[in-house]
């Protein structure tokens, strides 16, 4: 499935602008430290919130059966070849290096039909979170990278009309409340035989069909007077034109649109039209039992990009009231649709399928905007080992303290230095935001006892020293710390006063 | 850190023979549907093991404060020149297209130094789990491929002598224990200051360290007289080779190789020798504290093929008792070292960085094979659910209560057919290994009631046929037959008589 990403007002041809550029820049820039222009790298924060999609994404397709299929960064050309019409412009090429001739993948729903076409499975529901690769022009502001994610859940296989279909709009609806987003994402629906019948009854020519599609595809972007003249260029009449706008600014509930199509006489002659239909009121009653028939809306304008769908077509949007904010300029943040014929060109079977694809780095840009609103902190680790005092900085009792605790799958570190300043250290923990310190001092390792205390408590909290407990208590008391820390608690005051012996430290992070 | 892909005794010039072999098949099978040379599709119980290796590596780096790194599968190419010296011919160009030449990552450390060069981190534990890529003559039978996993953990920043070293060898303990090779697998440690003191006691010249180093290497894949053959060629005088010879003979634990160098006069007498025995002195400490000293043999044959490593090398090695069995040709596992270089050649900063890095496709092949024995389970979904006659098969009935399944997080599934027969249902369910169904009948549901039962029951077990309890109550009701399923319980007998109204079924799953 695409993912929207090649869904946008720039015309691929913007590649072109690409060269004049990259020559400039090679001059002289041979040996400077850089990465591959829209690429990135993944790091701290980022990855958290990257990896809460992936899990929230990949535990909602297990819980619907799915298994995940792997496939490798690139493919043979010729598998590639002939399957994104305008786009195949925008496939990587790997140098031809040995006889054979690779891309990287331009998305993973081929990869996925190519699999199907070389193996025996009739059936699967399969998932697939990895990178994809678009030479496009990147604009590394508005998220268009040349490497990004893609999230892609398919249901391949025989089974009775729609069931599949409501399974799939189902597991959006669950991805998104699963992310958070469930309340600002509306999917948008629409059906390739219906907007084919469509086309039919306003009069468009058979052959015009696909690139008439693509044009009514620009609608949510270009307001109907351009999309009229890009059909009258494409060689449409202007009452044939006309005819498709009135019929393409419907769109509202499944219910609502169905019984407006059924209200018209002429598309109800249509066979493709009643065939459409006929799926669409099935979809309504299986959305009804999944409780998600009001998260759709049935829009006569969605038509999609790709050739290859055959039926259901999908696409989710964010809408949020703010204008002006990244949401609302990111547009379709995960789209899909049912693909019948696309695993046929790779095996002597024809394997109906239906799937979505996520936008990963677009849902990961609105999340990242929430989360910094909040603030939150990335919590690598529990427990900071410290020492004062002793002979060379306690190290090798430190190190049999970070034993214990790793032993009991507690997450700890302590500095790697012989004899670090006691200032130093519970910087280092508050820099990497640790809730709990393991304190040494000499006297008390003698006594056979550490001290164990939360950081970040105000002056006066009963607990601002924290517990000295026996050595072997200590995994004990960490764990009770911990299992408090996770209660909801009252805002803990961002102090650094934390130290024994009233020892200040600078506030810099 | 290489991952001891390339530390085969198969030459890489064997990479030549693959041209005339490609040219024959690229005759008349351009259309063929198959997959690149030397990669593979991950799908079932082997993404399954797969995943269980990334989830115990990744728990295991993050209890030691690791934070993950994703770099872009692709590179500039001047970013890798120079950096695998001999190896260099194995990395995998992309097509010029657009003025920047890339090639895909041969692994994953220079893509991390290239990123420590790039920003102003000063210490950091770094963890990543990623495909590399080398145009090497697969051989796929031997787990030799052109796209395969490394996991690698890396510490980088200035620390005081030994102490990341010592952890870096802890976390090896700690992820082949996790995955349940703890007894299996011996890690083997030299260092390279010891390495090069020692040649230049036996009179190597100082020009020649390196590639006597490399001789050294293949020692435990060659007889020694093919490798002194080899440091003959290499012009090195017989009595100087002898004296090696003598020297890398020398292994045991850390306290006895320690003993042995410092139990030679001409050893203590070099420089290089005494900075690695101080070194090593402190290991000794530092992994006694971390309670893993036991696991480690100081071997004077290790020598590790990259000519980046400064100091600590290591290698971890699996083995067992059957000496044909594919673990035993297994080689190397993991391995790694420290280099305090690499860093400094991309940025202005020089930064010692110590890193380990684990060959995934070699530990999967060794789970897989034990995985196989045990014949386990690949089970993905916990209940499926049923019906028997009704009209239209039940089907908005089944999907209302696989929607209050995965409303409450429980994985559910139910054929995509409006009339399904009972036996394909059971059989769908058995194939698929899922434990528990929920049955619905048109008499019991007009009474608000589903059956609830566990599959495979033995046909006098007392829970044979499950309970019938209110709809409102289903959800309870499997939540404590899946808790008592993850319970240990006798076998279950592998039985397909499970049917309601005693269906029986083709065991064939």
């Amino acid at each position: 499935m695409e993912n929207g990403q090649t869904n946008q007002t720039n015309p691929p041809t913007a590649v072109k602008a690409d060269k004049p550029k990259k020559e400039k820049e090679s001059k002289g820039n041979n040996n400077q430290v850089k990465i591959p222009k829209g690429t990135r790298d993944w790091v701290g924060a980022d990855i958290q919130i990257r990896d809460k999609i992936f899990k929230v994404a990949g535990d909602i397709f297990s819980r619907h059966g799915g298994t995940q299929l792997d496939t490798p960064v690139f493919e043979l050309k010729h598998i590639l070849a002939g399957k994104y019409g305008e786009d195949s412009k925008l496939i990587y090429d790997l140098a031809d290096q040995g006889g054979e001739s690779c891309a990287l993948r331009y998305d993973l729903t081929v990869p996925f039909a190519r699999w199907l076409g070389m193996t025996s499975t009739q059936q699967i529901k399969r998932y697939h979170i990895a990178k994809v690769y678009r030479r496009d022009q990147p604009a590394v502001a508005r998220g268009r990278m040349r490497e990004f994610y893609q999230c892609d859940f398919d249901i391949a296989g025989e089974y009775d009309a729609m069931i599949p279909d409501a399974e799939i709009l189902r597991i959006m609806v669950e991805v998104f409340e699963g992310v958070g987003l469930g309340k600002d994402v509306s999917i948008k629906l629409n059906h390739r035989k219906i907007l084919d019948g469509m086309f039919a009854v306003c009069g468009v020519p058979e052959d015009k069909t696909r690139s008439i599609s693509s044009a009514v595809d620009k609608l949510d972007k270009l307001p109907w007077e351009e999309v009229k003249k890009e059909m009258l260029e494409k060689g449409l009449e202007s009452d044939v034109a006309d005819k498709i706008g009135v019929y393409t600014q419907h769109s509202g509930s499944l219910g609502e649109i169905i019984a407006y199509i059924k209200s018209s006489a002429e598309m109800c002659a249509n066979e493709q039209v009643q065939q459409g239909l006929s799926d669409m009121d099935l979809l309504l009653s299986y959305l009804e039992a999944f409780e998600c028939a009001d998260k759709v809306t049935f829009d006569l304008a969605l038509a999609r990009g790709l050739d290859y769908y055959t039926g259901l077509i999908y696409e989710a949007v964010i809408e949020l009231p703010g204008e002006k904010s990244t949401e609302t300029r990111i547009g379709s943040i995960a789209a899909g649709g049912r693909y019948d014929n696309l695993v046929g060109m790779y095996g002597r079977r024809k394997i109906p399928c239906i799937g979505v694809s996520f936008g990963v780095d677009r849902i990961f840009t609105i999340l990242k905007q929430r989360h910094e609103d909040q603030k939150i902190r990335a919590r690598s680790v529990d427990v900071y080992i410290m020492a004062f005092g002793g002979k060379n900085g306690l190290l090798i009792d430190r190190m049999k303290i970070a034993d214990a605790l790793w032993k009991a799958g507690i997450s700890a570190e302590f500095s790697a230095k012989v004899k670090p300043k006691l200032p130093q250290q519970f910087k280092a923990a508050e820099t990497a935001g640790v809730p709990l310190a393991v304190i040494l001092g000499e006297d008390e390792l003698a006594a056979g006892k550490v001290r164990v205390k939360t950081l970040g408590l105000p002056d006066d909290h009963p607990e601002k020293e924290g517990r000295l407990v026996k050595k072997e208590d200590m995994v004990a008391e960490v764990n009770r710390l911990l299992a408090s820390e996770s209660q909801p608690q009252p805002p803990a005051v961002p102090t650094l006063t934390d130290a024994v012996g009233q020892i200040k430290l600078d506030g810099k992070a």
